[in-house]
């Protein structure tokens, strides 16, 4: 196991505070654009987390009041106009695998969304696993409008699984802003927040699941993302395993003896 | 065939009354919970259903204002707190098969809901086919509270088809009461009732069903359980299979002679 | 690559405007009822749109203020019953080769319902991609009522995923109609429109997106309906692949280059 609390990335803020790491772009003047730098170095990261032992949920924030405004058109879409096959695919490949890494990182990720959330900004809080929004948050998977397909990081397979099947295609095929309203009443976003309130309100709820038994939301992150495609009755016996897994760890015994004792338990991750 | 109008259950109320059975739980003083013997009672019962042939709809209901309070904390998480793993695997799988038998009965299942419906009661919810409730529902999803994982009995396979990828993890990571208006808008609760009128209601919707095309309506439930993961073309071919089954029947000739009758057609299940 | 915009069919009504070619039924004094005839020809319709270099966008459209009233009582139910297993599967096949032909167009649908959507017809606009209604549209899956089960032409496989599994059995297993208003907010219609602006707006959305990248939509309409049973790593593979293919075409230089330029990209769909 590692320790992550240290880190210090180079393309974007990172902070770890009592087992919560909030994550951040940080070019708000530009309303934080990812680069070839920030994908990869974020991939990377997420790819650690898994062996990270001082790190049990990730807030993905706003800064300067916006969350992402996807891949910069000077630094990233430019150079991708002319590249060969070969570069294009090692470039959606390399986006791809920040979602897989997402996915399978082991830790629930809320992302806390504020002003512009666009292209590749609204497949990072897709592809989180809790959202909260503000009423002014402007999302949009905007692929169509740069002349390319709405299938872009897993956005076919896992917005209609958010969403429904019927919005989730008119947002990719209009590249339309989804306002918060109607991400919030579409189930996209999990609760809407005042910008002032939006980031206490994710530290909270961060900190909520961090107290809860860690290793056992490992365990729910894995089945919710690799069920998608199991017929019920693998899911079930997969279920049945996890579930068995997870009745041997100590946190279950605790609160247990917690309910015994009608105290309240202290979750511990093992 | 069999016969269950006489069924005389050991842990757990039973009737029929014209074709549809009604079970409720029958420990009301504390809120239903379930234990091993309940369990194993409710998946036998479930898994004889397929044959019998004087029940054609099940109400799942609720009793003394409550549905369900899931594991009972004393006859079944404290005896779990120490069993090996073949002994916790055993009890995960039974608790699965229960689901597994409510999705196979081939039986349409309506589940009434009032007052606490927590852990495996909201998973015998979510298993049911449609689902009444009462403003004041409690539903939770809880077993994180108690230092489990939301993987329980197909909970991340089902809840997210249900309510959506996003509200259902919400649901599972924080435990949290989703209450009945939101369960009513985001698609968990078909409809809403008063508690004085929410058994008429189900009871009505059970009869309305029953007195529908009941072989045509077991075809029904096995699709919608088993198309979950095939693709979508093998999906229509399944359907154009079991469609054309259903036009041997009795019942789809009842309905066209009573068309051209200007009757109302009523159907025999054959 | 072939023309469709002088097309003359039988059946039913054709008409391309601009790269968006507009269908509807023209028995409006029955309120478009779907007959042998019919279904084969659009089924054949949609199979050759792929091949069509003039068509971009398809308007499945309402006539006399209705949308399609489904098979026709007398003209296809009849004849079916009674029919030998090897003709009954020959018609639901047929009926389920539409919707396949719908899925694999490779150009965006857009329904526009008004009025009666019911059976068959409620398949069609199940079937499209987007879904405009007036607020009086009654949509029901109401093959139930005529003796059937739910399971027809891929509607348990696709209706869950466009509302959800809860309300979805409700409409399968009850048969009864969905309103304009719930369909909205389950998320079955993108939008309502009073009858009068229902056509205007479902032409301005066609409009709208044909105007758009639309090699691209082929591959975003493509990617929708393939990725529903692949699991996550896979659909992330998937998606890679196809938008890297969509980086080579040109429409991804013009959107690159008006960007520069400050200027509206004009996508020409190669």
């Amino acid at each position: 196991m590692t320790h992550m609390a240290n880190l210090q990335p180079q393309h974007f803020l990172w902070e770890v505070t009592e087992r919560v790491a909030t994550i951040r772009l940080n070019r708000p003047d530009r309303k934080n654009p990812l680069t070839f730098e920030s994908y990869a170095e974020l991939r990377d990261t997420f790819r650690a987390l898994p062996y990270a032992d001082d790190v049990d949920v990730v807030v993905f924030a706003s800064n300067g009041g916006n969350f992402c405004s996807g891949g910069d058109v000077h630094d990233i879409i430019g150079p991708l106009v002319g590249l060969d096959m070969k570069g294009l695919l090692a470039f959606t490949r390399m986006t791809g695998d920040l979602v897989k890494a997402m996915i399978g990182c082991g830790k629930p990720i809320v992302a806390a969304v504020d002003g512009v959330c666009v292209g590749a900004g609204a497949i990072i809080a897709m592809a989180s696993d809790l959202r909260l929004a503000t009423p002014d948050a402007k999302c949009a998977f905007l692929f169509t409008r740069v002349g390319l397909a709405g299938c872009d990081m897993g956005a076919c397979a896992m917005l209609p699984r958010i969403i429904g099947q019927g919005r989730a295609a008119e947002l990719l095929y209009t590249g339309r802003v989804m306002t918060g309203a109607e991400g919030e009443r579409w189930g996209f976003w999990n609760s809407l927040h005042e910008a002032a309130s939006l980031e206490p309100a994710a530290q909270a709820l961060a900190r909520r699941i961090a107290e809860g038994p860690t290793f056992a939301h490992g365990m729910t992150k894995t089945q919710l993302n690799h069920e998608w495609n199991m017929g019920l009755e693998q899911a079930i016996e997969a279920e049945a395993q996890a579930q068995a897994i997870c009745m041997q760890t100590q946190d279950f015994a605790r609160a247990y003896h917690a309910f015994v004792a009608k105290e309240r338990p202290v979750f511990r991750g093992d």
